[in-house]
């Protein structure tokens, strides 16, 4: 692609020569010739071997090789990496030894690869690919040109939307965690007979878990992205454009509504409700039922950012709180002391 | 089933149609006809379409369908769900692809799906379902009615008893996380040959993680319930009836005693205990060594609920405090002022 | 092997029949005739069944069985046990089923399991096992002696070091999580057009992710052991002899540096960096970009040891601190009175 390309594709306004010819994306420290970069400063400290670099609106330096001015260089970068860099597309093809129903419904220009089952009356989208080993139970519906890594398994009934990525490992649909006691202190399993349903373009982190509701459904919205290792408990509904950090945890029937930020290992407490836009910061607790309001939020038990900050600071200020106070106390003796003499002397 | 057959079952006391006929289980909000819905309150709210109710033995409300009462309809209701929507059964097959070991001694009406594995000298109880890509290392006992879900490895010479259910993922019998520091500060592998050993009527969630014994064995105990990406280090021990939540960490050598309830995200190091009955609530940090008494117990490190509320509450009345401290400072200071005063005077 | 043999491969001082044959270690408590066991104590307090005991040197106590005395027994014992139980050994052997591209290179004597993938151009060592389910991308590169364990993913392009031992489960180069927001809300994926390179004697945990690096690479250095569950970030660099626990979760960008110990359930913000030989606590949080310096580190966000101790200690005084505060209250509310009946009285 030639510069003067990129800046058409992307809508930034070039400076430089149009004809360079770019080939892949690189970061800014380390791109060489061929490269396009991007920086998000104003100015240049360092120079870049990259042939042309994607710059802010306002940028005022100078560089040696063409620049593109745009008022987003991160998203324009991510925008021209997915025409440089395509998601790897591999040749429509059943492999042999793949295992399908009879009753499956393959759509055009599927991959299906090694070792990969795909089980009855399910639906396989145009597109899909199926990488080694992953496993479609029965009366799945898969979506357009969605990609199952190695090792993906999707149980019976689930219902995934287009342009869904699935990383290695991981697990949709299987049974929630929900037992009921009895007299004697045994475990009865509560029905885990609901599903799950996955609307289009989630993109879900290599062995993250998905539990199956119980009665009803665990939902994920459009656009939202899972890291790796999360467990979505059963029922739970998540929003569209969520964004989950690793190794997050989030109890049964806990609503996350559109537009939420949640750091890693944050732990959700069941039937919480955390509402549209709010952004819940890493290790955060939130107890079961607990409302959490749009803004920022942080600790455990989950508290506004700001309260969190003061509280921190009060506690890491206890040492000198207690030296006053034994302050203080010595004041008070040294009073007591002068007015019993007082007493004692009037 | 009709309601009739369903209070037999159940031993409810049945009031209204003994003959309605019921054919599933569902939410009470969500059921419809022919559905069967519990509730756990006294009276109702909201009506249901479901064709029946299970309802608490105290209930006074009113219902158009028939009820039934009991004293735990959230028990009531698992039980018949348990008939209504009895466990996948698949058909005894051995998968042309499966490799199984010519020493390895399969039970009756198996089902040992496709790219499955089952190695050497092992035994596959009557009634197991090995689903797609399980694998079974060499000398593994598996009891009767197991279901390992795909993608499960069970490593060599582990012990698995009756109606054990290992959700996707599971990992049982990888090396435990060993290692002996030497001089110039290398790690050398402590020995990790140890086993695994898994009583009856266990489920372990997807993408669990239970190691084996470095020299002795890790057990988890009859009726105990693990959910998913749950970490069992080397040489633990757990009893029976313990219920663990997803995420939840558990060091080597620990013992946690029977009837014990684990939330999710806990942490506990190595060579703790905790004792028949402790509930230990999400997000709570066992240190190690440290023994853990019935109760309720709840933050890092782990207090008793009590405690942690107590001492929760101070630290959010910190600001409060900070002010009468200063109050108290003014106080002095002006009593300062005065004693100095009629020191003066006198 | 006999005690004589023993003692001249650990280089022990043996005291006792030189001719005992000793074919197993196991635990000092239960071990039998035959197995050598190790004690990390001077003296004895109860006796073992083992036909040799590894012990300090300077253990004064009295053993019924010959004693082999030296500076570290622990160290000594899984040195021995490396001999007594090697690592398993299979025949070499590529299974019919395996799936190799014609364009990979397998070295000698490597065996490549039931159900395996290895793709176009990739490189697997000599010596290597790639057991059932195991899966290698495209354009890998395998060292000599790796271990990759039933239901490993390895992504296309990266690279693997010698005698690297993979467990069950794991996911080497998925994608990291990065995307660029837009106007309208949406999430654009940032390019993960990386790699991953794991140096030479690695073991990592089951189901533990290592993402590739956005642009450059994801780097494990040599002798570092990782344990189950832990999740790598994108362009992570961690040193060599590293360690890291279950459950922990590293940011993207962070850099752990050669000799760190790091605890369970960690979790690191990005662009953070861990000096070489800090040590820090089980469930600490690292805040992003903050600079662990070495030494001893806890809780969230982490401060050394004892300033976490002693804040620890504060925080449990509350109680005590908001008795003495209404004390002081008291007693100077007592003297602002007598203070007023002074000067009423004056």
């Amino acid at each position: 692609m030639k510069t003067r390309e990129i800046a058409e594709f992307i809508g930034a306004e070039l400076a430089g020569d149009s004809d360079t010819e770019i080939n892949a994306v690189a970061a800014y420290e380390r791109a060489s010739a061929g490269d396009i970069a991007f920086l998000e400063k104003t100015n240049v400290e360092t120079e870049t071997g990259a042939s042309a670099v994607i710059v802010l609106a306002d940028f005022s330096g100078q560089l040696r090789c063409p620049i593109l001015k745009v008022r987003s260089p991160k998203l324009a970068f991510a925008q021209i990496a997915s025409i440089l860099h395509p998601r790897k597309q591999r040749n429509p093809e059943i492999h042999e030894s793949a295992v399908i129903a009879a009753s499956a419904n393959l759509g055009e220009n599927v991959f299906i690869g090694a070792f990969t089952t795909v089980g009855e009356n399910s639906e396989v989208g145009d597109g899909c690919q199926l990488r080694a080993g992953s496993k479609v139970g029965d009366g799945v519906t898969l979506g357009k040109n969605c990609v199952l890594h190695p090792n993906v398994f999707v149980e019976d009934g689930c219902i995934i939307g287009d342009d869904v990525v699935l990383h290695s490992g991981v697990v949709i649909g299987a049974d929630g965690f929900g037992y009921v006691r009895d007299d004697k202190g045994s475990y009865h399993k509560f029905p885990q007979i609901g599903t799950v349903v996955i609307e289009g373009n989630v993109e879900i982190g290599a062995n993250t878990c998905v539990d199956r509701g119980a009665l009803g459904e665990t939902r994920i919205g459009e656009g939202t992205k899972i890291d790796n290792l999360v467990q979505i408990a059963h029922n739970v509904q998540i929003g569209k454009r969520v964004v989950i950090a690793a190794q997050t945890g989030i109890s049964g029937s806990t609503v996350i509504e559109d537009d939420c930020v949640i750091g890693g290992q944050v732990g959700m407490g069941d039937h919480a409700r955390v509402q549209s836009g709010a952004v819940i910061g890493s290790q955060a607790g939130v107890l079961p039922g607990k409302i959490v309001r749009p803004g920022v939020w942080w600790g455990t038990p989950v508290q506004p950012l700001d309260d969190y900050k003061r509280q921190n600071a009060h506690v890491k200020g206890l040492a000198k709180t207690k030296d006053e106070l034994k302050d203080l106390k010595r004041k008070i003796a040294d009073l007591e002391d002068e007015t019993n003499r007082n007493r004692n002397t009037r």
